[in-house]
């Protein structure tokens, strides 16, 4: 979790961050992990506070029933459900369910990083891919969420080269994908094709390294490359795009991101993650009435 | 691993089953875990013993180095490779190689399950599915091994159902799917189709679940579905068949593939893969002449 304590314009005069997920808050106690942070950033008792993200999902803290789509983004910030058993004011923005039979959907915290983004609030359409443990693609029309879907392309990484039988071929490089990779550049082409055939070119990861002496470190960016390079392909083609791609992300996500990006010649926009979800969370507050 | 005690004619007289795999088996050392399932046998001192699978490998007993695609299926059982030390004859049959750059693959013990299906011996072309953790497709013509592909199906639907965001959506589901369930033949649908976007389908799971009720039951059938049917259709597409493929398999697992099969509406004849597996063993033992 990440605490920002922010002053009367939404800049940060302080900020915290921990490991600390759903369920270790849910363990810990939600109102204890939070008080304790607050206490750590020296914030005022009668400071509100405004949270996104998975506090909010039925297993959280309190739950914030979803926003349906087609769901204005104005409106979704708007519509924080308030956290009772507080001294000071603290509210939950709801997460966006998509409710479609064949494309069931959910997103928690994404929308408010979405909302922090001004031109996405504008009239006009967009498309936007937030890379992450679980990548979304959100369609935008006119200020509004009509669409969006997720890959679970990080979370593929993570089990496959911690858990499968590729953790033999990445040996050491499975944290630590080289963005300049030819390796991850060749899988973002593979991943790209619209028969990519995935589970296959999984395996074929295990056997280069047995018969063609594909190194660790080429592996982890193949597989890297394989996996966002299936996304952006299937996203592009659910998705298409008439202007350039919003990129939300920072940091190597980023970097691998609008590298894939520029393999696949699309054109991509960067959208900073970190201060996407700030002006997110501060523009709610005042939506709220929390702050003036 | 599994150790059958055979007659002169290859009839099996006792059988031995255990869940040491090839790191268990180089942990405790092949030759004590051999001779012990053995002694268990009965099996006389000077009884030779033919072996094939991950014994072979580069970690395993002792290396006996792949052969090369094409493979005729005679030659490979007919070229097992001798393990010194032992009282007994001790032979390993050897894996095979396809030294693709595109598409590099190995298999080890699938070439002697391959050479026990009488008809793949003979004149003509075949392509064969043999089901599993690492399911193989393998394209067969006279007698010989031309091409192959692994998809990681088992593995992928293990790890994810265990170790992802997924384990919570199909409950205790996991190991138990129904091959009439309905969703298990949808997700066989949705997986087979050249644009499966597998792995936006993958959470597309979760969210069935906390949006459309989707039963944990349903939830794991139609991941078994989705990952089968992906695999039969990207093979099916790789490798196409003029006959019925031959569907080598036991148990739940070839009654899943057979019904994938159905809903794709692709011929598929039966081989029983544990007969498949003992006849290409025997037949081995014949030919290196280890046996009258």
């Amino acid at each position: 979790m990440r605490v920002w304590l922010l002053d009367a314009k939404g800049e940060p005069l302080g900020e915290r961050r921990s490991d600390e997920g759903m369920l270790c808050a849910a363990g810990i106690g939600f109102k204890n992990v939070l008080d304790r942070h607050l206490a750590e950033l020296g914030a005022p008792d009668n400071l509100p506070v405004i949270i996104c993200g998975m506090a909010g999902a039925r297993q959280g803290w309190i739950e914030a029933p979803y926003v349906e789509t087609p769901a204005l983004l104005d409106a979704v910030l708007g519509g924080a459900i308030s956290v009772p058993g507080n001294s000071r004011d603290v509210r939950i923005i709801p997460g966006l369910a998509q409710r479609d039979a064949d494309a069931p959907d959910v997103m928690r915290g994404e929308e408010t990083q979405l909302a922090g983004i001004a031109e996405l609030r504008q009239p006009g359409s967009h498309v936007v891919c937030m890379p992450g443990t679980h990548s979304k693609w959100v369609s935008i029309k006119d200020g509004a969420v009509t669409g969006f879907g997720t890959w679970m392309t990080g979370e593929l990484y993570s089990i496959l080269t911690q858990q499968s039988v590729l953790k033999h071929s990445v040996g050491g490089g499975a944290n630590a994908v080289l963005v300049s990779s030819e390796a991850f550049a060749t899988g973002v082409e593979t991943g790209l094709t619209d028969r990519a055939d995935l589970t296959s070119h999984l395996f074929g990861i295990r056997a280069g390294g047995l018969l063609l002496g594909l190194r660790p470190e080429d592996a982890a960016a193949r597989l890297s490359g394989l996996l966002i390079g299936a996304e952006i392909g299937a996203a592009e083609r659910r998705y298409p795009a008439t202007g350039p791609v919003v990129l939300v992300g920072s940091g190597l996500m980023y970097n691998l991101y609008e590298r894939a990006f520029e393999v696949a010649g699309i054109e991509a926009r960067r959208a900073d993650a970190e201060n996407a979800v700030r002006y997110g969370l501060f523009d709610a507050a005042k939506r709220c009435g929390m702050i003036g």
